[in-house]
């Protein structure tokens, strides 16, 4: 680039091309997902493991709910030292293990899918890079398609990563995952209407925000907090609704906002419980959910209904203009965060 | 009681019990510890599930990090709304679920278990009360012996959550638990020695705080910032040391204290690059620690050297004084936290 850059000009173009980036995985992405899930509903596999780190570990957790409530199997989420620091070579036969990585290059998830690989699970690595370590270690591997990542912050790798693995899942359900088709317009409409330029305004001097959801939506809680810390440094906390309540509830006040992700469906329902708390104590609450589920939230941002388990795409949209605007304004550069590396080495 | 009260009396008056429960859970446990792990091992379960909240959540992930490494079984935290509020029915057969509560009460994990049963999991509850709800709903039940806590930010019942499932697993991997007999002694001695009052004056007016460890220390950095977090009000977050790497650390520069939970074993091998990079942005980093994991850190707390996989139990007793004393010089009662409800019941 000539001249100047602008404070977040790389991420600004990130967000923008995640439409487009959208509509390539539901093109040029279907038929290695459709045969990917063939793959995996010829090994019926009994319990699902998700390894994964950082920004990839929302996609991975969003998917986790995914396995859970549409595929109805038992998942988890591996902690990787335990196989990569303490030896642990677990009997992985009838487990699918999915790597999510971005880069592809973290040694510690290569080493997790190797040895996963070698105790009997059937591996599947979601990159964006198809010649990385990690998509050459697993059996199967899925590209999503996202294009070099300008800034440093995940934005489109992210939803490009939640189409993903929705798609795999519905077809491995034997669905053809077109509920998804209206998702490009949609995220191009919400983001041209670009709603948080007030609110960032607002939270300019925050020092501590809290996010929360339940179900679908804690994941969005999650990779907003990780937004927020990442670009302008601010000490984002996110919790699931439900656990917010058994503690951490008590560190809330007047001064410390809180984002919450209300979805129009049951995360958002169990939601309910969790605003009137916040209400009691005071809190200032920003609802971010379709207008059925914000309700008459003082502070909303309003995103177009679509089924619950597709909201993750849409709700995080205006977060991440959200954490730009924010860092701007705090004159901080979000596409080059201090202290960060795009790939992270971790052993 | 008779008299005012002094700010955090039963947080300390707990805090004190603890080698005390311990060598109950050591002692009157025994039997019914060793007759859940027979029946367990009589079922030679394939996966491992836990479903907890809140503190139990953190117990709940130490037993997942032993039951990953020690049983050598692939395992995964349950998110209870996909069965209370997705109304997902997994195939749970050759499954062992586990719940950790200390009430036993909360709607979700009694649901969670009832539904699990029904779905063909072996079902087993770990609470602080044999008549809960809880313990009746799981097949097996094993009591941690706590006591009635007095305060209401979990001391003692953690500890001896985590007691009790290490001595489970122990068993279930043919052990006989009597690497933890040293525990108590080592307890009382840490506690005594109360290392923290000058730490506590100097984080007086901090408002955010990291915490941070690797393996089996992690769960312990999670609950050290909750514990933070309930008693202080202190914004504290707690990562892994390699999600830390992968984003957060961004956020972290001289002004936000890290408490760094360093073992003697694998896991705190692994934080030496995370403690590297700490150092490289300038953070203010305390080590939690044996002598020979703490080395020369300027600021540290010396905890005595025992197993890896139990330095969980004894690493977590100094923050717990660091809470309460946190809470007492910024005038806030650790007994009874703003906002919270002892039972918190969450659906």
């Amino acid at each position: 680039m000539t001249g100047p850059r602008r404070l977040g000009e790389r991420m600004a173009v990130d967000i923008a091309e995640q439409p487009h980036v959208w509509r390539q995985v539901l093109g040029d992405a279907v038929e290695q997902i459709t045969a990917a899930a063939r793959r995996v509903t010829e090994r019926s596999p009994r319990f699902v493991l998700f390894v994964a780190r950082g920004t990839s570990d929302q996609a991975a957790l969003y998917a986790k709910y995914l396995v859970e409530i549409v595929l109805q199997l038992p998942a988890g989420m591996v902690s990787p030292s335990t196989m990569t620091a303490y030896g642990a070579r677990p009997d992985l036969h009838d487990v699918l293990m999915i790597a999510v990585s971005q880069s592809g290059s973290s040694p510690d998830l290569v080493q997790s899918i190797q040895l996963a690989r070698t105790h009997g699970a059937f591996t599947l690595a979601v990159t964006n890079n198809p010649s990385s370590e990690l998509a050459a270690a697993a059996e199967l591997h899925v590209d999503i398609l996202a294009g070099e990542e300008r800034a440093m912050p995940a934005t489109k790798s992210y939803t490009a990563q939640l189409l993903v693995l929705h798609q795999l899942v519905a077809r491995i359900a034997g669905r053809d995952g077109s509920a998804a088709a209206a998702l490009p317009d949609l995220a191009e409409q919400l983001l041209r209407e670009n709603r948080v330029a007030e609110l960032a305004d607002r939270y300019r001097f925050a020092s501590r925000m809290v996010t929360t959801g339940r179900g679908y939506s804690y994941p969005t809680a999650r990779e907003a907090a990780l937004k927020l810390m990442e670009t302008s440094y601010i000490g984002a906390q996110a919790f699931s609704g439900a656990d917010l309540l058994h503690g951490p509830l008590a560190m809330i006040d007047r001064l410390v906002p809180v984002l919450a992700i209300v979805s129009d469906g049951a995360g958002g329902a169990a939601m309910r419980q969790v605003l009137a708390r916040l209400a009691d104590v005071g809190a200032d609450t920003c609802v971010i959910g379709p207008e059925s589920a914000a309700g008459d939230a003082a502070t909303r941002i309003v995103i177009p209904g679509v089924p619950e388990e597709l909201s993750p795409l849409l709700e995080i949209l205006p977060v991440q203009q959200l954490a730009l605007h924010l860092a701007v304004a705090r004159g901080v550069d979000p596409d080059r965060p201090r202290g960060l590396q795009k790939v992270t080495r971790t052993l």
